[in-house]
């Protein structure tokens, strides 16, 4: 494992995908996502995807320079045709429309179509809370949470994402899978051939299993619920822009990588000044939020808030740099040599 | 247990409010929900809560004559005064608003303050999509569910409803309260003196519990990621709404019963029109909850989505009758004796 400096590390990025003639927005957001999302410790969106990215791209998977196509079909509602964009600007492009609209009218809603894969579903929500909205962002996902006492995979751990802003600190933001756990940590499990607790993930017959090498899918979080979650996350994504479900969607990693996926999403943004003022609202949540932090504890431990161990990693990533292990960072010296100049 | 013909209770439930003097159209969305709501199997906020709405309507929680105020704020956005008005009620009122709003642009969204239990929140979510919307409803509630790492709890149940059509039968509904299981299962253990798993609730000292008698919180659903959606709820129906919050509400049963309460809701319309036909939406989520079911199941069981276990149970009990617990049913014989001939 080591440590990489983010100012140096994003300068870097930028730089490769230049070189591959991605258009300057789309290396903004996915560049800004990655290196954000590594930042705040969630390492299964973050950096570590980058080489793939450049394969994607390389490959026409995703496009250097898309025709973004909106249709406003009513006050409140639009569609985004991304044209197979990074999905870090289609999704950034929607939520902009989402927020404009709510400003007209107090809600804004756009489902975003034929995109790519779009990183952490935080990066869009945080838009939104950051200009004094209420943020919210989903995404289907190739099948990997296995069905209600069915044997195989139905939906992706298609994630529920919720921002709002507070008045002394960044937003508040639940990011969250609709899986009990990210696939990522299997893989983890993998590496290291260690066994995984019995909750987290089924063979191919269904079965809970142990050996992370035997998981094909995994347990939804809360079961039933988080299954259920899954599905709205699907039925607004795909169903109301008329694209693939979960479950006929090919798989990210191992599907041919000129295929183009046609991932769906899906933002709403709320104009909080439309229901209350502004500032009572993120004087009220921030509020909220210490109460909970203030509560009384269990031994050492401190009482949290969905966030708050993302904040601190951040905090201290600023610092002390991104961690990246050492396969992953071959990957980036295969890219290019210069990545070398980003070690701590 | 005895049986209950729903015919009979319906006409028998709404006696008993007009004699107290209860307005029309909140007789009809109360009892309405309370039907429905115990047909499909939701027992914890079916007809048994019908004594103490009683109660409340005679000590004056509950207005019999509500004035409702609505104010649009925007052309999608708006909030409803209650005036402490069955929730019921209320939520309906409120449901409607949203879909005029979201009839013409897309989207609506109505925050609910000063209100009451609104019972299930399923019922004003299929509103929305018995009418063709999608439609979600949220509500907060008494303090319930522990803090991560904290002692106490801090949110109520508060449930994530969300809802929309299908081709050829009643609407898809994931109605899911962010515990892990509700209170009432905890005091079903209480009542047969028998142990609760280690992982559903906990004492006052924040310690998982096996006696149902020492439980006095709720473990969230999926760990951190209930609390956080139950911290998104009270955010849109507490903060937006300038209301109390769970934690500063007064508990349903045990605060004297002429206090007003205070509850606060929130539910959102959208129009599917404005973004796909209506007819090709609902055929799609019919097809995609049929290939769910149709996947490879388990030994005997059924594979499900969400929704399936309650449609079973209304069908039969439709034809068998509403299963109501000896001790409950007393108490609607207290209220009248006419109960007796909805017994099956």
């Amino acid at each position: 494992m080591i440590q990489v400096n983010h100012e140096i590390l994003r300068e870097l990025l930028e730089s490769e995908l230049a070189k591959r003639n991605v258009n300057t927005e789309s290396i903004n957001h996915c560049v800004s996502s990655l290196i954000e999302t590594s930042l705040r410790g969630v390492d299964s969106h973050g950096i570590h995807l980058f080489p793939h990215y450049c394969r994607a791209v390389e490959a026409g998977r995703i496009s250097t320079h898309p025709k973004f196509d909106f249709q406003k079909n009513a006050a409140s509602a639009g569609i985004l045709d991304a044209d197979h964009a990074f999905g870090h600007h289609a999704g950034s492009e929607a939520m902009k429309y989402a927020m404009e609209m709510a400003s007209e009218t107090g809600m804004g809603a756009v489902g975003i179509k034929n995109s790519t894969h779009f990183g952490a579903a935080a990066y869009f929500a945080q838009q939104a809370a950051k200009k004094g909205f209420i943020g919210w962002s989903f995404t289907n996902a190739d099948a990997l949470v296995k069905a209600q006492n069915g044997k195989e995979a139905f939906f992706g751990t298609n994630p529920v994402c919720f921002s709002a802003p507070m008045e002394n600190e960044e937003p508040f933001c639940l990011d969250m899978a609709t899986s009990k756990v990210s696939w990522n940590k299997i893989k983890n499990f993998r590496s290291t051939n260690e066994p995984i607790p019995a909750d987290w993930a089924f063979n191919g017959q269904g079965e809970s299993v142990t050996d992370p090498h035997e998981a094909t899918s995994l347990c939804p979080t809360g079961d039933y619920k988080g299954f259920g979650l899954g599905m709205m996350v699907d039925i607004l994504c795909a169903l109301l822009t008329s694209s693939a479900i979960s479950k006929d969607l090919s798989p990210m990693f191992t599907s041919p990588i000129e295929e183009k996926r046609r991932v769906s999403h899906f933002v709403m943004a709320m104009d909080i000044t439309k229901f209350s003022s502004l500032s009572a609202f993120k004087l009220s949540l921030q509020e909220m939020a210490d109460r909970i932090r203030n509560m009384e504890a269990l031994g050492d431990e401190r009482v949290m808030i969905p966030g708050d161990p993302e904040k601190h990693t951040k905090s201290n990533r600023l610092i002390h740099g991104i961690p990246v292990p050492t396969p992953n960072w071959e990957e980036f010296l295969g890219l290019n040599n210069d990545f070398s100049s980003a070690v701590k």
